[in-house]
């Protein structure tokens, strides 16, 4: 590791914040002072004032002094996604249309980092209504290539360790995607496992919140304090951990794992490296133990992309037909289009995509108990060159549909030294077992997953 | 207590079987016995074959004397709503066009009360569709009156001793309605509880499965053994128990509830009668040391009846359309209108009624912190005389669009000896909390909630 102690993950640091070998304060101030440095070059931030995280780190630092009973996200910053309400930050949306808005009040998972002592260190860039137009931000490895979107702030914030996580959220790719391009964990939980209370809707159906991190026990760790149900959010379970485990005790497998290698319709889609890239490391995890094995996909799962239209662009004519119909052409071609393609739906296109999701999940139940894990692509490839596109949800998009936990895994850079990924999917509601196999998975890829930014 | 062992709970029995007072066989037959005398009144059953019954009871004897393990429901009748699949008996869905339909599996409520040991007893009348145009089923305390819908066979068969327990399902007020009307325990757990993979969609954002009982300890050993994750059903969670105690354990509070009366907008349309039973009721509550507090829904709230009937008619359109198509004037012209409807709805409607519960669920959310739970109408009144109408949902479908845990409870009889019913509502997950809440006022109503049928 190069350079100060905004490298460590949260659990490192909360570990040596605990035992006082430096304080909240000399924590946030060197994620201040990497920003600094770096944020010319990535421009991650929509919004960030030093004042408001040098007083909340103050504040942390005088609650350990008094003694106080510590959270468990005591003094770490946390990168905030610009669509969470914030009621001390504006929440922007992604759009010039509500730059700068003011809300009066903290999203749920907000209020939980607060509560559990974390420094909401700002808000980071979204692409427009977290669904269309990219943002400002650059990938931290190359600058001319996108983040990702749509949580492309929060993926490049963690990657260029500005923070050690952040908040995203996903309605098609928008978690896994960022995460796999800018080469950090991106983990989307469950389907009602977080709240997604004060979060900007596109569509209630599709939307998840998620977390970026650099370190398995992060992941963890944030679910932890993010997790549990909310009477605000009416698709919020959260049963409280989810067999989780705890950071200090991530969950294990107690076996070689099953895994399920699903390759797609689409595969012929996926460049050379980073198809070379998946089968290297499923030939490594078959050495070293686990069962691999191909699986197609029912023939009806190719409707899964026509599904998500339905759902997303209904969704977006809903929720945000209003600033089409009075903001007009301050809405980008591509979210017209969207939200046009949404009000032009059939009556009950929605209904009966909502009822294919039933059947997808009872075409593919029978995987759940035959695997631990399926591992597919996350994106067509490394980020590609050029900021306008940020890239596809083609391989996240059927399992944010089905609802089950997805994580992005680095797997080493490709020629062009840009990360490559791999995505694990598990079964709806079971979050923990799919991170006991990543914690397998990760341990046999040795120090492939960890990418070192630019100093 | 008159009569055979066909008057016994579930609770009572499964005491008494395990005691080898009686044999499953011996119960079997009583409740065959009951069904033999009263079914030309009552009209409960779409499908029962006795020789199916006693070859499953036997079986429950022979794994008994062979001191196998036995289920939580070894030896109990359990009568199954006919739009549930059952493997080894027909499931017409209510209507003529699939009348004796012949499905190859078991719905997941069958495959866990078979795996409990229950007696698959038979299928109980639905009405057509579990939506539209009545069955044959009568008021077991009133022939000449509805015994409410769509789960109009599983009240009326438990209400009329012939079996303890039954499966219903509710889309607007198909559980708790038909409850009321027939003077039993009618539960609906929160939505999400019990998986409904292999029954016959009505819609899917509006469907769940719940319960008839003539013991709260019999509702607490149902869902103990319904209630659990199923990824066929993707919006079934299932945390396994919800805190439901068990059935030796009721849930109990501990103290006094907090109760909030909603009147609700329709309040003018409740019969005399019916609200005084409801207020005389509170005052009771009242008088035992509850806190009772009036509760005024938020202005949008009164919209949820719009709300309803788009997902309602979307969904029957979407998943009966064909059936329309192919069979026309074979569909009562009442369930003819809801598949038009839907039909006629804009683009937009659909996802826009999905976002509305979001608001409804914020707008509601203080209440479940201030309140235990919330009394209410269950139905405008006693069951009406007829058999064509059986009766409003408007009371029940709020919480059913909420997806919280609705409870009807018996209050005494009208004037004309049919029965009352007040409705006990929670917040959504909060299934044993609710129930303990029905615990205390099932205790402060003494025995007014038990209500003996015709000899």
């Amino acid at each position: 590791m190069v350079g100060g102690i905004y490298n460590l993950t949260a659990s490192e640091a909360i570990a040596r914040l605990r035992a006082a070998e430096f304080s909240s304060l000399k924590l946030a101030q060197a994620c201040l002072g990497r920003i600094g440095q770096r944020e010319p070059v990535v421009a991650a931030w929509q919004y960030l004032d030093a004042d408001q995280v040098v007083a909340q780190a103050i504040a942390c630092d005088h609650a350990q002094a008094d003694g106080a009973s510590l959270g468990a996200l005591h003094g770490i910053p946390v990168a905030i996604k610009d669509i969470c309400a914030t009621a001390d930050m504006p929440t922007g949306w992604g759009t010039p249309i509500h730059a700068g808005q003011q809300l009066n009040y903290d999203a749920a998972v907000v209020e939980r980092l607060r509560a559990a002592g974390a420094i909401i260190m700002g808000k980071t860039v979204s692409t427009e209504y977290a669904l269309a137009r990219a943002g400002k931000t650059k990938n931290p490895h190359n600058p001319s290539h996108t983040p990702g979107g749509s949580s492309s702030g929060s993926a490049a914030a963690v990657a260029d360790r500005m923070v050690p996580v952040a908040i995203g959220t996903q309605t098609g790719g928008s978690v896994l995607r960022p995460a796999a391009y800018c080469g950090v964990l991106g983990f989307k939980p469950s389907f009602g496992a977080i709240s997604r209370f004060g979060v900007m809707p596109v569509c209630r159906d599709l939307d998840h919140m998620g977390v970026f991190a650099r370190s398995l026990a992060d992941i963890v760790l944030l679910c932890s304090v993010l997790m549990g149900a909310d009477g605000r959010d009416p698709d919020c379970w959260g049963a409280d951990g989810w067999g989780m485990g705890s950071p200090s005790d991530l969950p294990k497998l107690g076996r070689s794992p099953r895994i399920g290698f699903v390759r797609t319709s689409a595969w012929h889609e996926v460049e050379a490296e980073a198809q070379a890239a998946l089968v290297d490391s499923l030939e490594l995890l078959t050495e070293a133990g686990a069962t691999v094995a191909e699986v197609s996909m029912p023939s009806t799962w190719d409707e899964y992309l026509a599904t998500i239209d339905v759902l997303m662009a209904c969704g977006a004519a809903v929720n945000h037909g209003g600033d089409y119909d009075r903001h007009g052409e301050a809405l980008s071609p591509q979210l017209r289009q969207v939200i046009e393609r949404g009000r032009a739906y059939g009556s009950l296109a929605y209904s009966a995509a909502r009822q294919a999701v039933v059947d997808y999940s009872i075409a593919l139940a029978p995987l759940w108990a035959e695997y631990d894990a399926l591992i597919t692509p996350v994106t067509t490839g490394p980020a590609p060159e050029g900021l306008h596109n940020t890239g596809s949800f083609k391989f996240c998009g059927p399992w944010t549909l089905l609802g089950g936990p997805a994580l992005s895994i680095p797997v080493g850079r490709a020629k062009n030294q840009l990360p490559l990924a791999i995505q694990l999917v598990g079964a709806r509601g079971a979050d923990g077992h799919l991170l006991a196999v990543a914690n397998w998975v990760m341990a046999q890829l040795g120090d492939a997953w960890r990418l070192e930014p630019p100093a």
